[in-house]
């Protein structure tokens, strides 16, 4: 298999890197919000064909096994639903940043992928839930991410992870289109 | 109902307040992880026998309701989970508190508790399999929390949520006893 | 609005009657199983966007309850995982069918869905299991309905019951889609 | 290991023979559905502590693995409902049984465990919904099983489930015990 830079991005990046809106309608949050609501499920739905060794298989040559990026959605989500309490309840936080890379190696991201589909239920539950209360001060709300410029208010938060979780979810989907599932 | 200082102390704390052993013996921490891995169970087989009504009850004068006893766990023990793999991936780690008590006021603590109960599932099974993944070294590793003295280290720490566990499904298990349940 | 006849068979029949097919190819057999594996995600992705008073809301006129509809598809698929074990294990049998009207006025279709979302989950996979282990023997075994004609082979029961999830899923969609949702 | 008839009687039914009570107080009710309801989450609590290969080892000489035990569970208390809802809407009906030592030789009883241990979640909660609603004269109503004399009523039902799940369970912590688990 020949591997260019455009196929190595199309592998990494398989719904395109995020790219914040300017503005967002309610329609677009209805649809950000749909997303989140409706991965937990999407992605059940695909990882329920995989067995352990296609599990562990990566996605793309040198990158994560779709075990590790099952896990990695979950600790992910949990650090989001984390920094957006954080945001509802004080002012500008600065949160804390964690080594995803590092994180995957551990002992626990080799655990039956249905521990973390458990969580990301419920993750995305509350988060939801959240997002569905907001008024317009709250979408507004700022934290402080210390290696990157600026703040994000929670508008641009719900977009990126409701592509974070399109984003992985095609990491799955893509290398199952490869074997023919 | 009288109400003395004995009493408010026996109702926060009804199995005591957490007391850091000094030191640890293998069976220490096989307990220790034993009551970590069976309290989503224990939790799940107190709260099912409760309707609404007696979910949205304080589980003692001016505290929190038996709802926000189980989706305070959820978010305690995910912050907990996040807080041990920052010390497995960084040296002596900064972590990031959070205001528990404007949490559990946040719109999300009005779901469902079974939006709760599953992530208990999936972060317990995640800590349970990294602490039974522990050699000696990683069992002292430690980290700071910016308002408390000294540092912690995960053996520590899984005392901690141990008790943790207990110390709040001994507020829901209580306040059954005092209903006939 | 006008209710026609043809409105009528519609809104019973969102997807169509069931029509068995008179053969089946190894793809014929593969997007069935597909379709059984993945109903109860897509179910679970269609139902978690409704509240309590939308679950509560008929699919058509005089019809059954958004919720009853979930709680009947367990109770409908309960019995036939058991209809397909008596098949693998006696010659013929005949099955004992159940009153699916009686049953969704008793007490246990006022759960909340989730009760029987997760059923579904357990049962859907244990159907699949077995239809992914069958030979050519095993799809061809028969039982008996006592009050329909002839003897159904475990191939058409399979291709019944793909059917029988996307016609109760499309009353529920259908329903939102009005609903825009 | 010398194997008595005394040991042997132990060994496949840990907690005593099934003794149908000959009257039930209410106490005597509320007891049965205590057990009945928090079945799943012992179930859980016990098997969440097994790995593989303790999970494929019989809990007596010729006995079926601790995942058969299991799996007999949520098909023998899937039927139990099916039974129970036959009987609230029949008048007396004979119900189908079912060859559970063959049913336990099936592909899906080589499922992980989680499959079902969902089910059992689900099936147990619509048990107890049935049960809490039940007066005195649905208490009464009976079934026929072609293979036993007479007629059962639904409170004997209760409590042979009730025994049910506590034989079952046993044979899994007895086997434990035996571990030193």
């Amino acid at each position: 298999m020949t591997s260019t830079p455009l196929t190595d991005e199309h592998l990494r990046y398989p719904t395109g890197r995020f790219q914040a809106p300017l503005t967002y309608t309610d329609e677009d949050l209805r649809q950000i919000i749909n997303q989140i609501q409706t991965l937990p499920g999407r992605l059940r739905n695909a990882v329920i064909r995989l067995n352990e060794p296609q599990l562990n298989t990566p996605y793309r040559p040198g990158g994560w096994t779709l075990k590790q990026v099952v896990h990695h959605l979950a600790d992910s989500h949990m650090n989001a639903l984390m920094r957006i309490k954080l945001t509802l309840t004080e002012e500008n936080p600065t949160i804390k940043p964690y080594d995803e890379a590092g994180w995957a190696l551990q002992a626990d991201y080799r655990l039956p992928i249905e521990c973390s589909l458990k969580t990301l239920e419920g993750v995305h539950l509350h988060m939801v839930a959240l997002f569905e209360s907001f008024n317009e001060d709250e979408w507004q709300r700022t934290y402080v991410h210390p290696e990157r410029p600026g703040a994000s208010n929670l508008q641009k938060t719900a977009a990126m992870y409701a592509w974070h979780s399109n984003h992985h979810l095609a990491h799955i989907t893509e290398t199952m289109k490869q074997w023919g599932l």
